[in-house]
């Protein structure tokens, strides 16, 4: 960040009084632009006994399987927007059972929802942000293929929670540093 | 927005290649600006059958009571910033139980997060952002002293659901929009 976005003028960061971080203020009209996490939405569609995937067509992890997901938007619900990513990217009209994973990836100032979804029809495609998307049972998932850490982490949650009887799916609730995140993730 | 944080050049208002909603972007750079919901993170601190609310030295709904609660920062865990504000503005340190309610406050592009959590020693203050820190028994609660919608819907299910048998607390996911949001929320 090098300028305001209400004025124009120069931004340097600077210590708001009272605060206790370095924050973007501009110089000319004093505003003070603050930077704060992201929130990414998204879906663990489930038809039979097979999970959606979705072969990403963009940067990063150009031709890996992921699950569809997305920045929320302004004006929705996290629920709104898990349905809207898998709508967009998968071609795939879910339905939402519980959200299943929330994931603060500390490195890139995310904070990924997944919701555990069911996929009543077996109807689904490919779109701009994927390349195909496909029903995986598990023993055909990708592992080695998988775009990102939260993805995976969510795949291996699934099938082991799935086992157990009765099947339960509690909300997993993931801090993810640098470290532990051995898949690329590249902002 | 009127100015492109990169360059300093003009914004206006674009429908982005492959994109389906207007996106502030700079002619002169061609940056695009994504405006997203930011998330509040907080804690219900709990000391015996008590609560701890905070009544607000600031604006929006100063002089109203609240729960410790802030806006989630770059570099840190949804648990963390809950913590941070606990200890901000309540002076308080508490022990995180579990996520217990999630609200997407659709009208001002916020989701909300309150971790249920207990308040070991009864100890906790003032700060710049609180007049003063207080516990109160489910009968001494403000109920019209409340300052945000969400404070008062995570209180009535806390007082609720530890009256199950045995007490359970359950994830309580809500999407909160302008017609349901009776007490003052502005941005």
């Amino acid at each position: 960040m090098n300028y305001c976005s209400h004025c124009g003028s120069a931004v340097t960061l600077r210590l708001p009084e009272g605060d206790n971080r370095l924050r973007y203020t501009c110089q000319q009209c004093g505003r003070i632009h603050y930077q704060n996490p992201r929130i990414v939405a998204g879906c663990l569609p489930v038809h039979g006994d097979r999970v959606l995937l979705c072969r990403r067509a963009i940067e990063p992890r150009y031709g890996y399987w992921t699950l569809p997901a997305g920045y929320m938007e302004n004006g929705e619900s996290t629920e709104e927007a898990a349905l809207r990513e898998t709508l967009e990217e998968a071609r795939a009209k879910v339905e939402l059972r519980q959200l299943y994973t929330l994931t603060s990836i500390i490195h890139v100032n995310q904070v990924q929802l997944i919701y555990l979804a069911n996929l009543p029809h077996a109807e689904f495609g490919s779109s701009n942000e994927t390349l195909e998307s496909r029903l995986f049972s598990e023993d055909e998932i990708p592992w080695d293929e998988l775009a990102f850490t939260t993805i995976r982490n969510a795949l291996q949650y699934y099938f082991a929670d799935r086992k157990a009887s009765p099947p339960a799916f509690p909300l997993r609730h993931i801090a993810l540093s640098p470290d532990q995140d051995d898949l690329i993730l590249v902002k």
